[in-house]
């Protein structure tokens, strides 16, 4: 459990510690604030990300994601709730996230690989099913 | 830490891994997207469930819950965060969701016993208190 | 994992649990529902909370928390997200829950001590980085 930097991507500090921590696989909670964030909106029928930026502070009421590998490097997938002054929510897959202050549980899961590969039903990198 | 399967029900598939697995006591969070869900709002005057249908594909943003034992079976309590397009939310008791894609990190707790009983102050069926 | 008691507040219940459990540091999650809520929104630029009183029962789809110490006593961070009937959400800081139901998966990390101080950047009392 650890503070984020002031200032830091939310998505790269996470990716940094996973690898400064040797963690392949991981799942991690988040609460904290930020100042400015990139969104995605997956459009499932045309396999493509809209982004949504949202330029003004936010608390960041929930982030849940997990670390994985990707073409061999640690891999961050977030998704964020991020609320304004007046407890209104705007939410989806978090793309970049500039740190006011977070607070991180990441969990490392020892033993586990999972490396995400394209998926063509749904168009996404994603892991091997069991 | 699983992917679940494409068009399943996550709430069925994660009573389904837990059986799989003999977990009679977890805690999960999730990510990903859905095509579809019913939500619930429990209306705790009238100690019943209102039922919302989300017809259109949302990220979901937030899914957190747990397994205990529900009348001798493993039982699948979730609580979901969906966004839209627009990062617009929708919220509630999870009753069904079709995945469009589901990463999930479902935690044993061993040694622990949890049964569901009715509980007649809230009309729910909750845990003993310890 | 337990269940919280009906009636209390959401916070002093988990401060509680942690000090009858000597859990210096923890993490947590919870669902459930709640009567009535305070929220705060952390205005980055002044330095003050602002508060909105949440005075209807909603669902509680998302609390993520820690625990750690702040003046040598254990001090709950909570975040949360709420659902109305229509499945419209209000989130924030949670700054008091009384509580409907609520499910608590608390979990102590063992030999971390986490000290809140003052952090004259963002105003908020905030863990010492590694």
């Amino acid at each position: 459990m650890v503070r984020l930097k002031h200032d830091a991507d939310l998505i790269q500090s996470i990716a940094e510690l996973a690898r400064s921590k040797g963690i392949e696989a991981g799942s991690f909670t988040a609460i904290g604030a930020l100042k400015s964030a990139r969104l995605g909106y997956y459009d499932q029928k045309n396999h493509k990300y809209r982004e949504m930026g949202i330029e003004s502070p936010h608390e960041m009421v929930s982030c849940i994601g997990n670390v994985s590998a990707s073409e061999g490097k640690p891999f961050v997938h977030a998704h964020v709730v991020l609320a304004d002054e007046k407890g209104s929510t705007k939410a989806g897959h978090l793309l970049e996230g500039i740190v006011f202050a977070a607070e991180v549980h990441l969990r490392q899961l020892e033993g586990l690989k999972l490396e995400r590969k394209y998926d063509k039903v749904t168009g996404l990198w994603l892991w091997s099913m069991e």
